[in-house]
């Protein structure tokens, strides 16, 4: 979905102010330049005070506001939160799960495959349509909010699983088969002999579950786009706010939703992105979450929440917020808006702090956000729509890191983590890559990098295997093609079907211990995983050094037919990683800039078909590089740029170079 | 309440006893010079073994004992712990909270607002009290022990509270407002709708059920009263053994009771105060404890418990329980009593030991106090009913305890650090200071000391300007003002109203990482947290050191009317809040001598009007000190003292000097 | 049992199967040597998948195999994973304890004592039975594996303990007063009182249930047996699979078995070890469940699952299988079994792998088994049926465990730790120990060392004094002889009837900080616990280096009649305690060899009356020594060996040394 303008304002919410000063926001709003505001999501108990009585007061202020203002609008379904009375009056409403009965007060605790829920949800969702569809500032919906199965196992919810399974599986006896359940007495005889999933010790049916969950949200979603598209007119967009894994901060890729699937009822693909901030700001959350983001449609993402101030320790330094809001736009963003506009003064999120403080007075991020904005619109016709073309993906895959959670590796090395490692040494390396499912096609990226595929069909491992033979050239990590798609481990040679592609073998693995490797003449150690790979015709690149592991590979290289495929058999540390990277880009021809991170290159085509090129200084010291790229012009100063040029980044600054 | 005679003694259990000894137990703490025992709490299933059977067989051999070796008897109610078969009979009785309903076993447990409960505790109190009241050694009675609500949650409790909201409250808007109830859809249109409480992710409301939960015990423990008044006679007192707050030792003040309400029933405070020990013992807690004590009735207290052996690592060095005891009477303890008297042989509390041990025979704690005892008589009449008079006061306050548990600054920074950490400097620099509550009078003290004031109404904060207005110094701690009584943020310039007199405002604040302050020349680190304060007109005493930070005060000093209020915007290391205390005093004139830790001075005057000095010596090296009071006498050895002479104090040793 | 041939196996399922592949199996294990496989334990839904309808066609696939292959079979009764229609006929099979009501899917969750359960477990016991008694390759039965009693605490469970407790104490005064309940109001007046033991706060009672949750599964095992024993032949063998306790490997005793107890339905003990590897490969584990496993019958004892490549990082150098194996023989194992023949697909314990990988090709540890087996077979006859006689033995102690379990020292050093400190130390030092019960008889070994006897009858302790008296050499540890057999603390001078032996006493005890002891001119850390102990006519070998516990002494030894009694009244360093057994073997005249761990040997007698010597290397480097036995001859090579001659030991490799 393309824009006219950059997105760039913030959630807002009229209901939470402690007064009414609804004209002072919005003029501080428009000074600072916004042009779009996300409200209505969250407050079902404001639009629907006692079951069927609806109070869109507030909701039409804002919209109001906005005309006035001349502010566009996002409107979010209200249904991740519900409203006490519908707790009292449909119990059932929240979520019966692991532990047991979840109590009313938390948002996203609904069981949103019940009947009772889904009803009330629909018909907020209709009322509030019907108030909004026809208001001149509205230009799209959200539906729901960071959606949430909330774990749901009633009787009712294990029905419909089971429901599944049995469709999925007619003859039982296939089902006892594929998940193993001769194992500890598991085995049934009948689906009515199903027992409690939550009891479940057997890692396949509790990742069918999961993989259940994950489904009965992409149906929540779809049944929700399919209501709100009744009601849309031309140019409006419907979108979700998708999130990531979370380790107090965005981190990976979402474990509890399908968003590939998710993203299929929708028009553009939201995101919201917290991250690290001081001097821990890398950048690298931003371009990964990206990186997400234009996977799900193949197209440009919205930023649909990010910190203005967040959390005690994300308060920015000055200069970064306005170095976080370019990340975005030069990853492909279209937007770029804050949750929230204002600090809350009660209840949970008190201290995610947003753009103002609780004293609702204009302040440094305020100050900081406005000049951002001022400066960025001169040159916004050049950023805006950013295509962006890479020339290595990442294989993202929901299953594997399901399979990873059933078995997991140790506690800290999860699928996400792993995933994270690999990404970030390309990031770190300027090494733009997309991320990418099981289902998109390989075939336009030189090279692939696979982490832990744990659990890929024979399907998957096949068209791996003729990625390579067509010329691709592959990074495949340990782990990968292990398990079959219901997490049943291949009784064959591993790494099943792709020892013909990685021309290597093994069946032992183990933790390494005072284990490394050498590479490239350098010695890098091997931590948390280590497999005792065996070479067919692969080319040995490294070996563990070690008494007894010694006589194993660690790292084997096979040209393929035309392509190559190089696999990883280790966790090793990350300038080992980085190592082997560079060797592969050598391999398949990608040029690699020499300035590293802290100094960071994003690129792109513009509206013009020209090349964009951001150089980022994520750090407090002055970075400095030669520019590489053809003649062209720095956007921002709006100063010639030529070949060989020496440029010098201040701390937390950035230029931005468009080719002529 | 004044005393004839220091109260020393224990808690003594004959039902506890795994044979019949009480001749030898009374011969015993006779000849340790016992005058008091505290009996009968904790066994009520004893006293009464089945429902409407009584019988006080232990409780009267007990009390005739104690008339044949003229020892004094305080006498507990049990309530605190219930019988076996009151919990089988109404089940309710079993608070139901957070962990659902508790099982029986363990004390503390009942719902003390439960009606069953209630009528059963009225009886057993007056049937112990019928028994009682008349017994000529009987001199005071303690109410239940370290009283507490369970956390009880069941419906009709939570009914209970949802009233007193009705009341507080008449507009349910005002509730939802105040209360912030929109966010995330919580609001409520009709009282009845109000959810379970333990499901609230609404810190107000959460807070407020915590405060709920206090009051209930204050009813409680004042119900408690009026039934004993009925009974007691001229001349005997009313008490309770009121805790502190827990770290496997007495640490903060206690959150889940509003001890300054509670005590308002009551004739004396009691406290109970365990330590650490050994290298360890610092008398810190015996001084925070006995200033809390102090508080409570702005009079002298009882220790009712402390350690005579405890637990594994509280065993006493030779001479520390000496030590010890004096530290409570140089407090203005006018008891001093251990529990408990012997070690006990089962169930829970078996290493939690008394006097003896588990032999029942002398040993070297009974031997150290004995001594001990024999050697204070002497000189009872110049310690006992030591009147304090402290030039500083530091305020305590649960709400803001509350307001932070609700919204932490970090897992490790809560309200009683940041309490103890202002309070232990001052006790380290031998400032002795009064601990008082926002309700008390601040005018008698030329500096008042302001930890983490979080939550507090306007009357408050108006109060507090007033006193600096008024000639009073202040040292108002960071995260003050910050909220009302509901733990509604204030939605102007921070700190509310205190801007005024201190001259400064923020509003941003994070988590320091490489930060400090210079203060008097020199540096110290800062950490945890720290707010980017800007003066107003103001004095800046320190600004933050950072490459970025720097621009922002850490500290800022205003001259305000007759007063000044120094406000201190971030954690330090303890030193560097000493340099500032040890500055104040000199603003506010409060002379502090030149020795500090290891070396104790506390001070009083006593019943012959004169000032007593201790001086202690916490630590296991000798230490020396430049006696610089008027001239007097040394009271344990009956030597003169001349101002300006030099004192030797052995390792865990004192010496009381009486001025002349 | 004496057995003709070493049993030489592992588990085998061939329901787990992915495909059919029993053929190969067969072959593959009867070329490795197999002559034993153990069957049918854990899948009593493949032997009955539907209520009353059964099918034993896997088992008899498995016997038919067997039988072409000649290879022995154990039979286990699969009693320990209930089928899901089992749970959902009759939900009150699963355990209702302290989680509340236990759900389906995991093993041994199942509550023992419910009638309906123990109805259905005789029938499929039956089944079975009828289906395999007659077979010829059948030489054992398994009763149920590692049984537990899932902490049963139904109201009906909890009505068996009561019956018992009542018939142990027909007076239920004295049932209080043993019990202590006087404390915190939990005595009693009528049985019908009993309160849900789950909430009891009482040590006594806590340990109580305990035992009585281990004499259910006495019971239950005792059952089994007895139904089994209807069916079995002359020449068949009854046995269990006894484990450890698990801190991620077999550790120490197991505290919810009576292993004693249970053992004497039995005919044969049998037990699994799994020990740390790589490194970390030590066989102190293998030397410690060996002598439980000897000490149950004391007899020989079958090995009947221990790792092939398990868990990650147990999978073995090269060498150390072949080491574990001989080691399991050297402590009078009479079987070496693995847990299990082939890595499984699916569900929960995939990655604790077998001897083959999940490809179920040969590979390394395959053919490292099988190669050992051909080198063990040649030289069988000399090693099997070894008897050891132990001059030195250890007392274990399963009341003693849950005393320290309901009163700990730290949260470190429990019972086990205790325990496996002192056997280590014996074991480094190539001081073979039996594991004795306080049943069994002393007077056989010189030397006695008791660890933590916490718990002890006065039987027991007076029975301990005799030993001392008549001869014996007795090392008593700290926390021992300190309570009753109901963990009722002892009233008089500690260690209360050990007083007279070890000649002192004590009635303190603390954490020590910064305490040493110096024994033999060498100094100790002492950590954890120490106890101020007192001598009254016993020497002191030791007293704590510390300013003020060095009043007290740490350790004293009594010449007491004809034997000797040393105490030791703390925890030190390994070294420390070294010494002090080195020199209690000098006065109970026990020759210890010069060469210390990693050497390790081991000795019994053989079939042939002849003294047999293991000699271990457990490291990666080379070690020597020199030979100080008999002559004799080194049997794997076949060579002869005379005294005095020096031996290389290559790494993680072992000689075997007959005596002529």
């Amino acid at each position: 979905m393309n824009v006219d303008s950059i997105l760039f304002g913030s959630a807002y919410y009229d209901e939470y102010m402690p007064y009414d000063r609804i004209e002072t926001d919005f003029q501080m709003m428009k000074e600072a330049g916004f042009n779009v505001i996300r409200i209505a999501e969250s407050t079902w108990s404001t639009w629907e005070p006692e079951d069927g009585i609806f109070d869109f007061t507030h909701l039409h202020r804002m919209l109001d506001a906005a005309s006035r203002y001349n502010i566009n609008v996002i409107i979010g379904t209200p249904t991740y939160a519900i409203p006490a009375w519908l707790a009292k009056k449909y119990p059932k409403i929240l979520s019966y799960n692991k532990n047991g009965q979840e109590l009313y007060g938390h948002r996203q605790l609904t069981d949103i495959t019940n009947p009772d829920y889904l009803r009330y949800a629909e018909r907020i969702i209709r009322k509030l349509m019907e108030q909004v569809k026809d208001h001149p500032m509205v230009i799209g919906y959200q539906l729901d909010n960071e959606t949430r199965s909330a774990g749901a196992a009633s009787l009712e919810t294990q029905a419909l699983f089971i429901e599944k399974m049995k469709e999925k599986y007619p003859d039982i006896e296939d089902f006892n088969q594929e998940f193993g359940l001769d194992y500890w007495s598991n085995r049934i005889a009948s689906w009515d002999d199903f027992p409690d999933i939550r009891g479940t010790i057997n890692g396949s049916l509790s990742a069918a579950y999961k993989r259940f969950l994950r489904d009965v949200i992409t149906d929540f979603l779809t049944w929700q786009s399919n209501i709100v598209r009744e009601y849309i007119h031309e140019g409006q967009f419907i979108t979700h706010n998708f999130d990531y894994s979370w380790i107090d901060y965005s981190y990976g890729i979402q474990p509890e939703v399908n968003q590939f699937d998710a993203a299929l009822c929708m028009d553009v693909a939201g995101v919201d992105i917290y991250h690290l901030s001081q001097d821990k700001l890398d950048g690298a959350m931003i371009a990964f979450g990206g990186a997400v983001g234009r996977s799900l449609k193949k197209d440009n993402y919205l930023v649909l929440e990010t910190e203005a101030q967040g959390r005690y320790d994300w308060v920015a330094y000055p200069g970064q917020l306005r170095l976080q809001a370019y990340s975005h736009l030069a990853s492909g963003a279209n937007s770029v808006m804050y949750w929230h506009w204002h600090s809350i003064h009660n209840s949970f999120e008190s201290y995610w702090k947003g753009i103002l403080s609780h004293d609702l007075l204009p302040n440094a991020p305020y100050r900081e956000i406005s000049e951002w904005r001022k400066e960025m619109l001169k040159i916004e016709e050049h950023l805006r729509n950013l295509t962006k073309k890479c020339k290595a993906a990442i294989i993202i895959d929901n299953s594997s890191l399901t399979g990873l959670d059933e078995f997991p590796i140790s506690d800290t090395l999860d699928y996400n983590h792993i995933l994270r490692w690999m990404y970030d040494c390309c990031y770190e390396m300027n090494l733009e890559c997309d991320l990418i499912s099981v289902n998109d096609s390989f075939e336009d990226y030189p090279l692939l990098l696979v982490p832990a595929l744990y659990s890929a069909t024979e399907e998957t491992l096949r068209k791996l295997n003729t990625y390579v033979k067509n010329g691709g050239h592959m990074l495949l990590g340990f782990r990968s093609g292990f398990s079959d798609s219901e997490i049943k481990i291949y009784h064959d040679a591993q790494p099943h079907l792709l020892t013909e592609c990685i021309g290597a073998t093994y069946d032992q693995y183990t933790i390494p211990r005072n284990v490394s490797l050498e590479f490239d003449g350098k010695t890098y150690e091997v931590s948390e995983w280590m497999e005792l790979l065996r070479p067919i015709d692969a080319e040995v690149w490294a070996s563990y050094k070690h008494t007894f592991w010694n006589i194993y590979s660690a790292i084997t290289h096979k040209r393929y037919s035309n392509g190559s495929a190089t696999y990883l058999g280790c966790y090793i540390e990350k300038d080992g990683l980085k190592a082997i990277i560079r060797k592969l880009c050598e391999v398949a021809v990608i040029p690699l800039p020499y300035y590293t991170f802290p100094i960071i290159r994003k690129e792109g085509t513009n509206d013009f078909g020209k090349k964009v090129q951001y150089f980022f200084n994520y750090s407090s010291n002055n970075q400095e590089f030669i520019y590489d790229g053809d003649d062209g012009k720095e956007l921002i100063g709006n100063t010639p740029v030529k070949t060989g040029e020496r440029i010098i980044l201040k701390h937390w600054d950035l230029v931005i170079i468009e080719e002529n």
